[in-house]
């Protein structure tokens, strides 16, 4: 691992405006010129599809036969973002497991806030199973608010008695729109990106008239019982570090089997940077073998 | 994995007189009748030995050549066990990771409470690389107290200057001597073996005059910054699970790699029946993954 790429990650993303831009509009505008410059990889085919009423684009990755499916939920703090800004680590994870990959354009706030972007997960989901698809041979996965989106989606569907996937995978995941975690105050200034004061105008716009504390907003306060095995990653240089922490705390609890695995020194969804940062590839292939030997678990 | 396996272990466990005897005396003797019962696996080979002053087992298995060393601390909540009886779980590692292993038999409260134990586990470790190991070649490991103090060594080794082995791996840590998790309420009865007053009893006297809190007797509350990687495993069953999570919540605040690996339904140190349960042979496959990337990655 090179403590080069790190700092070179490190004081590129102090750079980026998008940890100080508070109107949404202003930060959809500039986020989607970011994605704009970076080009997907050659080997992946998009495609604009739907699941339902719920749009998403498909995502083939060249020479991968897929025998399962990542359903991936991107982030942007419930605000921004989109299903194709997510294409390209749900291929990732793909090509590791051979899989395909559905990333899902679930509504976004202050238009559409809670419960859209849930309602929109689950039918995502449902819809795939009623395709044929079996659960076990799925891999729900996210990043950031997708992340908490992830689990969000596997609550409900536990709820209403679907069949669940054979494991769950989110980077960086915010599960806590009550933005209690103390490494929100601890990790303040090491996190070369994000600060509470970026988090806050886009919970309020999410939360609605909700309680923010309610599981299906805040996994970390969900009982999580009957959930399948869920993987997560984060680093250690984020003020999220313990909304991964608390997730992990929450699904042991519940009896349910989880890897937490902290990359230190480095900063949110750091897997995005994984062209540049040997520590993103290396969690990404290590996410893939514990997803790999989940589905076959589930398949034994 | 197998639900009947599980049950049969649980079922066996609520037969154990251990948790509900407080004597430490007749701890020790029930604890050596049934260790005794219990034969080493035919490929492994023990001598008695020493490092500095402290009485070791060193344990090599057979048909392994071993390039790499696993310094090992038994439990039995700082007054029970032996580096012996260490000797069969430091073998299940050191096989998945072409090692050697030694087991300390560090001094046991109430004859010698805090610090012996921890002294003698860095005196074990200096020992280790005066002897010409190098650091990048160790794995330091443990089990329930001797998870414990297993960090405590590497945070005074640390504190001494001493070059730190290349990752370390604890099974159920017992590192809050406090006994303030939240497991210890929840998982109560849930826990097939233990609870809380089994701990209360040994903690006082392990502690003796000292603060309970300090980090060198209960590593959630020690600074734990320039660690090497963490791998911490637990069931879902018992009322140590919070140890284990808090010690990878410090772990990760103090950006130290951590991986905090949960098995669902399983209880303290289910490793120790890799035998007869299908989960404690694969926790430890995993285990030796990690190890062996990480003492790959100290070699790079």
């Amino acid at each position: 691992m090179s403590s080069e790429q790190r700092h070179a990650l490190d004081a590129m993303l102090r750079q980026s405006p998008l940890g100080a831009i508070t109107d949404v509009h202003e930060l959809r505008r500039v986020f989607a010129d970011i994605m704009s410059a970076v080009p997907l990889p050659p080997d992946l085919r998009t495609t604009a599809a739907t699941l339902g009423s719920v749009p998403t684009v498909e995502i083939a990755v060249a020479g991968v036969d897929p025998r399962h499916l990542v359903l991936y939920f991107h982030g942007g703090v419930y605000a921004f973002g989109s299903a194709a800004g997510g294409a390209e680590l749900a291929g990732q994870i793909a090509r590791r497991i051979e899989a395909s990959a559905i990333s899902v354009d679930y509504r976004l706030a202050p238009e559409d806030p809670y419960p859209a972007a849930v309602e929109d997960a689950v039918a995502a989901y449902a819809a795939v199973l009623a395709q044929g698809v079996a659960a076990r041979d799925i891999v729900v996965a996210g990043e950031s608010a997708g992340g908490g989106l992830a689990i969000a989606c596997l609550v409900a569907a536990r709820d209403r008695g679907l069949p669940l996937p054979a494991v769950a995978f989110v980077m960086s995941p915010w599960a806590d729109l009550t933005l209690t975690g103390t490494s929100m105050d601890t990790k303040k200034g090491i996190d070369p990106q994000l600060a509470r004061a970026a988090f806050v105008p886009r919970a309020a716009d999410y939360v609605g008239d909700h309680d923010p504390a309610i599981g299906a907003i805040s996994p970390i306060f969900a009982d999580l019982s009957g959930l399948p095995p869920l993987v997560i990653q984060a680093g250690s240089h984020e003020v999220l570090l313990d909304d991964a922490v608390r997730l992990a705390q929450r699904a042991a609890a519940d009896d349910v089997p989880v890897t937490l695995d902290i990359t230190s020194g480095v900063p949110h969804v750091f897997q995005a940077y994984h062209a540049v940062l040997d520590e993103g590839a290396a969690a990404l292939d290590r996410a893939g073998r514990l997803l790999s030997a989940a589905l076959r678990e589930g398949r034994s």
